[in-house]
């Protein structure tokens, strides 16, 4: 039989398994887990068993995703609908791993010298003060990666030390109340804006950028304007004659490459920039921990060691929940208020890529990537835990830390049982039998069971330090592009956000005309003109 | 035939008509539009046609949908299986309308004394120092929607001239990393705490509570505990004998009813305490927004004017795309960064409202509330529409504003060209034969094509005022009411979320007891204890 029918096969059977019996079996348990530098991955609240994994192993090979997986690494140009290249795994390599591109470490050399000068005061705002704000300006994945890291690093005991007094924020939206949310109570002459946009053309950041220097030179009026945008503005980008153009000296200009998507592009430029000038060094073992996840994932990419490379699993269960027992969302659960806004950026990564209607060959999927979505628990359990557990059934993706950033080890302890508490009640469940012995009502036994069998995994780590950081962005860059592997997608374009755009400029136009008649949201944009 | 397979033949029927031939007939577009004080309710992207919508207002009169809804504002029991009334409504009622609850309007009185005296100094700290900083400390229904508001405002520019120099921070997690976040670079001396639970026994919030005192002693040296705790400390609760074990004056406890949920909390003691503190009396015309949504849900809500009837229209429309045309999530989608939390709101009122297993009378349901998420545009056009145009289908709200809180018309027209334009683009979509037009190579076509017909709703506002902010609240509250109704589910109960705190309270004996053999988590507790 072939391998999608017999995979087909033992999703049927392995959905007739509650997950009450598979984790009652202590040796499966054992072979669900996986181990590197002390992350543990623990996937036996998912519905695999032993056959399951060695299908899905099987299926590995057929697919030819190890192959793909090194074709990512060697460069090939698999982001094949704009004929690219992949190698985000290049901005994190070590000098040793990548001879051919020493501008990566030139750039990196860069940035850390530039961001050390203003750190040190030897580069000042123009009326002579210390740049003490960093204010970035970019949308989509020149944003939400950065300001993950920036979050979860904000209470990380080195950094919170080497931020002292120092202030990151992020502007994103053309909204103008996000202009004066981000530039609330900052003082220009203190202040550096990082404009990130690898064309320097995004409509959003353009536009903001704009403000953002009117904003300064407005403020900053001892200097001609020219002055203060050579002190105040740097930019991350690879368009040197706009840059050029819009007043930033080529110096503070840092550029990245086409082989590095927006989406995965946190260890570029666009992330170091923002990173190594509010963190200082500390971002070194931001980028070796992603480097670790790379090489794990490079080195272990092969029959005898996949079930040890953890980015590989957690992609192959996603796939394996998607594509087979039909779950249609996802939920990524970190259970630390330092990822606030993990899922995010997560959410982004994950179905901007396998967001797909057609492989690469351009025949339709039938299914490809799920929903995703998020919010650190324990906050979750107070909101939408309750249709997890008795509603509809999702893939939940519990992400916990052994140690805090934090000293009192009470508090936890206490969030961390709640931690390793939900992937057990969303699994085990609870019988109306067990209902019935702790006399309950009979009319409330419909309301207060609970048929369990929802799986997840969990990731824990020892700790969010810098390096695991790195580790978790890498895990799930590399989850997602497996996904994408192996419903055989291009996970690296994303052309379905092009129309939009496009008529977004008409609308533009037909604002301006006032002429609406025929249009598809006449009755909108009518009552736009006529109560702006 | 039966009212419901009548439905389902309609949805078989209207599945067949793709939503460009639908907004093609202009006719159809003027009748699927509903106005109430300036705000236009606009659901010609939705899947529905002059029979559908005679075919849903149908089934509401069979369902007893308008007699429900009158229920709820009468205060019968519709919480069935708590046993209690549904009366948040009552909360923002002018005078005349309750007065066999004249305590709503003793506490809000009480309330908006002690803030007043608060903002002009009357109430001061112990040490003598205004109390300009308010650290709210709550979590779920305590926590979401006071932040959501508070967010909301911050650019309104009465609320943000009546705010200066304050700050309104938020605590939840149980995380104590939540906790350096939410302290951080606060004095005490001029922090009055508020704690938020309506029983005083919610573990995350007690657990903050106890944190919170012996900051604010540890730090105020010169006056005993028990002065500074008097001083610096208000409550939000039912328990006033718990309260008063905590140290808190009498006087300073305000309470709500049982006939309160905590997710439709917003507009009682739970959400008025932090709102009139920071942005002072302004906060009525939030209460006197909310109220007019509830007239507009009470009046309407009968078969001659149901269509005029938004909240309603709403939950019709919600509940037809998730039963009949089978959309398993929902985007809710603010074109306005000072909605940044309206979605986690949405997503627990609704997800924690609806999302269930059963009917009232303990009947399993097939099918119940949706997946919801989201986060504000244009930010989610460069994040998560990629897979709204071209993977799966998601049930998008639109929610955009004529004017903005800023001055700059430019970036705010900018802002809602693109308000309008992805409504457009996901129920027109692009054929491969427009793409052929246009030269596009044959490889990209399927890349490039989009499908359309996807659904969504628009709701536009003259402005996002305070009283707006209170219609916002309301419309949705309703909204998840009415789709509890149409499934005769009970949306203000919410048993799901016992099963973890149980296991929760097991995990951290056994953590204490580091015995973990045989437990269905053992590996990763092995891990935790072996790495903390």
């Amino acid at each position: 039989m072939e391998i999608l029918a017999r995979l087909q096969n033992q999703a049927n059977q392995i959905k007739q398994i509650h997950l009450r019996d598979l984790l009652s079996q202590r040796e499966r348990n054992q072979v669900c887990t996986a181990n590197f530098e002390n992350i543990l991955f623990d996937y036996s609240h998912s519905k695999v068993c032993q056959t399951t994994l060695d299908l899905l192993g099987e299926y590995a090979i057929s697919t030819g995703l190890f192959d793909k997986i090194r074709a990512m690494y060697e460069g090939q140009h698999i982001n094949t609908t704009e004929n690219r290249a992949v190698l985000h795994v290049l901005l994190r390599a070590q000098e040793s791993q990548h001879p051919q591109f020493p501008e990566v470490l030139q750039i990196r050399e860069r940035i850390k010298d530039f961001a050390g000068k203003v750190r040190n005061g030897e580069i000042l705002g123009v009326t002579g003060k210390p740049l003490f704000n960093i204010l970035c300006i970019g949308i989509g994945g020149s944003y939400l990666g950065p300001e993950f890291v920036a979050e979860a690093l904000k209470t990380e005991p080195n950094c919170m030390r080497e931020s002292i007094g120092r202030n990151l924020r992020f502007l994103a939206n053309v909204d103008p109340v996000d202009f004066l949310r981000a530039t609330h109570e900052l003082d220009p002459e203190e202040t550096l804006v990082v404009i990130i946009s690898k064309t320097f053309t995004t409509a959003e950041t353009m536009m903001n950028a704009r403000k953002a220097t009117a904003w300064l030179t407005s403020h900053i009026t001892s200097h001609p304007s020219e002055k203060v945008i050579e002190h105040h503005v740097c930019a991350v980008s690879s368009n040197l004659q706009k840059t050029k153009e819009f007043g930033i000296q080529d110096e503070r200009v840092f550029g990245f490459w086409d082989w590095v998507g927006g989406r995965y592009s946190v260890t570029s430029a666009v992330g170091l920039v923002p990173l190594y000038l509010h963190y200082g060094p500390q971002i070194d073992l931001f980028l070796q921990g992603a480097n670790s996840i790379d090489r794990l994932f490079l080195e272990k990419a092969n029959l005898n060691q996949w079930k040890e490379n953890i980015p590989l699993l957690m992609g192959l269960l996603g796939w394996w929940n998607t594509q087979f027992l039909e779950y249609s969302s996802r939920a990524v659960l970190p259970y630390s208020q330092a990822l606030v806004r993990f899922a995010a950026h997560i959410q982004q990564l994950d179905m901007e890529s396998n967001g797909k209607q057609c492989k690469k060959d351009g025949t339709p999927v039938e299914v490809s990537g799920p929903i995703v979505f998020g919010e650190p628990g324990t906050n979750g359990q107070h909101s939408f835990y309750q249709l997890m557990h008795q509603g509809r059934i999702v893939q939940s993706e519990f992400i916990g830390f052994c140690q805090s950033h934090s000293s009192d080890s009470e508090a936890h302890n206490e969030l961390m049982s709640n931690f390793f508490a939900q992937p057990d009640a969303l699994a085990l469940g609870k019988t109306t039998e067990e209902l019935r012995k702790e006399n309950c009502p009979d009319a409330l036994v419909p309301h207060k069971m609970f048929k369990g069998d929802r799986p997840s995994f969990s990731l824990l780590f020892p700790a969010l330090t810098v390096n695991a950081c790195g580790q978790l962005l890498a895990l799930y860059e590399h989850r997602v592009a497996v996904e994408g592997f192996l419903w055989d997608l291009n996970s690296f374009d994303q052309f379905g956000v092009e129309l939009g755009k496009t008529l977004a400029t008409k609308v533009k136009q037909a604002i301006a005309s006032e002429t609406f008649e025929g249009h598809p949201s006449e009755n909108l944009l009518l009552h736009y003109i006529n109560h702006r």
